[in-house]
């Protein structure tokens, strides 16, 4: 192993001796990587092919949800649930509608602060960046980290609901989706085509008045839904993530899953899936580059002004940027 | 102008007659032009070849914000008061979370049912086909269609949070942004960064609890954002859609921000943005139609399998399927 530039002052870690000190969880290490990868840098190749091998070990849990349901108190009670059973967790939050990595996400990281001393917890806020075209690839490949690092479970947090909620549980083992009583959101979710995504139900706050009323309606949508035998039945698992109400069934509901997964030979199908996104959201990154290079974003300027005044209909300006 | 095939039977309209017709505002017309660019018939180029010269007359206003808020509430009083002043409107509501465009939004249609007889009144719902890469072309297609059969006024309303948003506001000349109080997303909302795209800001249900609260946090908010002498100053409209309460004042805002787009240049800036969005997502499509051909989805399928089982890792896998 070579490190170079070291004269005297401390030397850059090359990405091998990264990439093995993530191994041993090394906080440092695996926050370095994720930044590597999550930058676009010039190591990015050297980080993705020596995280390769490694990869596809960790339960990856998507954990999804309106705001103010208490995504972010059920991920940490989680985490303390893990932990107890000497399993490791990263956990990745994501906020697809922020441009900013920054404040974003402050109050999340405040309340996993009770983990900040535990070298088997690692936490990480990532903001797409707000670019037509979903999440970046940079979601997946953070992931990917974790992952290839050797935490046993993965969490990954989505704020907000739309078409990243569908993405994240693209790249997941598991997706929990997230209800609380009142939030207004209980009919809507179901009408946003969320339950569709669901391997397990969440109804948080449960001690809440309209808790009851939310389970059974939950139950009823999933009455009209067709069930073949050996297809997982998903579990409504009622907690109150603020004093760990709940939780350990939530854990066992999820490890349930994963476990049936396991044995239903459903999961390789799930990872060839994750890998498809992955590849998918890096061509798309490549194009949108492209789109992004300065001759090309002229020309595109270019047709934007006289697609704007009617000159000429969208379809032909895409045809002179990207001759079919 | 000619028909084919009108032996006896009832004959298609050719697209020139389509839009000949919708430029009459005639609802079947309108309707048939939107399915054909939302499902990406062969007719689709001479679709948006015939639109090009009319597009860019109507105001387009996105409205936006969490579910249970009182959006679809908000849009059918905007109609109305849209409406009492001779105003022609159509409305889309795009729902980027489910694959479905069925039954997903049939709360919404029920409300908006009170215009159905009004030839003045246009409403469609679309789904975005849940693919990666967030909203498809449709939306800023169908977008088109209304624009271009001449409505004065176009509505564009989000179902969710997230990405979506912020590309139906870059496609809108205004965009309403509704919160309300008790949803437990008035510091959540401003957490995900949608105070940046809101050109008014919208407090339904302002006759809750909790509703002066709101207006109070979004101003103090809205008071750390640098705001140069001649910029837009967002105003917060309190609103009691369900009985009309503030609309006319609502309408008032949507329409002062529009007029100051024209009387400060604005506007041709949005329009490029929006033509630029339209060209964009059109090339967007074109990439994810080429993985999804036959050769493309064999070979994705195949380099999904090898980085799943780690044998090569994404980037590699990605270069195999396009190279650099």
């Amino acid at each position: 192993m070579t490190s170079s530039g070291s004269r005297g002052h401390r030397s850059h870690p090359s990405v091998a001796e990264l990439v093995s000190s993530a191994r041993e969880l090394r906080t440092a290490a695996v926050a370095r990587l994720v930044s590597l990868v999550e930058g676009n840098s010039p190591q990015l190749r050297a980080v993705a092919a020596a995280l390769a091998p490694y990869a596809g070990r960790a339960q990856v849990v998507g954990v999804t949800g309106s705001p103010g349901v208490g995504k972010s108190t059920t991920i940490s009670a989680l985490t303390r649930a893990i932990r107890q059973q000497d399993r490791t967790v990263g956990v990745l939050s994501v906020d697809p509608s922020s441009p900013y990595t920054s404040g974003a996400l402050l109050g999340d990281r405040i309340r996993m602060l009770e983990h900040s001393t535990d070298k088997g917890v690692f936490v990480r806020s990532l903001a797409s960046r707000g670019r037509l075209g979903g999440l970046s690839a940079a979601v997946p490949q953070a992931l990917r980290v974790l992952d290839a690092s050797g935490f046993d479970v993965v969490l990954v947090e989505t704020v907000g609901a739309g078409q990243a909620e569908l993405e994240i549980a693209s790249l997941a083992d598991s997706t929990l989706v997230v209800l609380a009583p009142g939030a207004g959101d209980d009919v809507q979710a179901a009408k946003a085509g969320i339950l569709e995504i669901a391997d397990v139900l969440v109804v948080n706050k449960s001690d809440r008045e309209g808790s009851a009323s939310v389970v059974r309606d939950l139950r009823r949508m999933q009455s009209y839904r067709a069930a073949p035998d050996g297809s997982w039945a998903t579990p409504v698992v009622q907690t109150v993530a603020a004093h760990g109400g709940g939780i350990d069934e939530l854990l066992a509901a999820a490890d349930g899953h994963f476990a049936w997964l396991r044995s239903s030979g459903g999961l390789a199908g799930r990872r060839r899936r994750r890998a498809a996104v992955e590849v998918e959201a890096i061509v798309i990154d490549r194009i949108l580059a492209q789109l992004a290079t300065q001759a090309k974003s002229t020309a595109l300027d270019e047709m934007a002004e006289i697609v704007a005044c009617g000159e000429i209909d969208p379809y032909s300006a895409a045809d002179r940027l990207f001759p079919l």
